[in-house]
């Protein structure tokens, strides 16, 4: 549940959002999203959460790969729905990860 | 509620957390250190969310402010509580937003 990423550098893309109340197929595709990021060159792991505020964060190799995922053709159809449709505001902030550290109770 | 952040660049701390079922006063602890964080120099705003994970992301302004942070008095007892008491397991990790872009419906 907590992405299992590599040692940094890499990237994550911190996407967060506020819904309207017009959630018609929302969920479908954001979990059409997801299984298509798994297979993008590039793509680390994605980790999501939300209540009145939601908050994806996916982790990437590099900016080229980013760019690739926000062009795919697929996404780009449900990033206009988005637009459109379910979101009634979001921001996506593209940061390069130079460090991490983690717990885990034994 | 989404962070109303400067320009990048400046730093996101991502932390993402799954609780253990011991949360007693975790609740009152995580709003303190909210309260907290907005008095230190180089904050510049948080966003969270939460279901079975949790994701806190939090903004800075450089590197030092987010050091000082993680040493600050109180918010190291709280850090050590959390690993004790509440944390199942979490990963931290220290990014430099390098790109943002939004969108709000009108």
């Amino acid at each position: 549940m907590i992405a299992n990423t590599p040692k940094p550098p890499y990237y994550a893309v911190i996407f967060s959002s506020v819904n309207t109340e017009n959630l018609a197929e929302y969920s479908e595709t954001a979990d059409r999203m997801v299984e298509l990021a798994l297979e993008q060159e590039g793509f680390l792991g994605i980790e999501s959460a939300r209540n009145e505020l939601g908050i994806t964060v996916s982790y990437w190799k590099d900016l080229d790969s980013i760019r690739k995922w926000k062009k795919h053709a697929e996404h780009a159809i449900a990033q206009e729905r988005g637009r459109k449709e379910w979101y009634e505001l979001y921001k996506t902030r593209i940061a390069k990860v130079e460090r991490d550290y983690g717990y885990e109770k034994t």
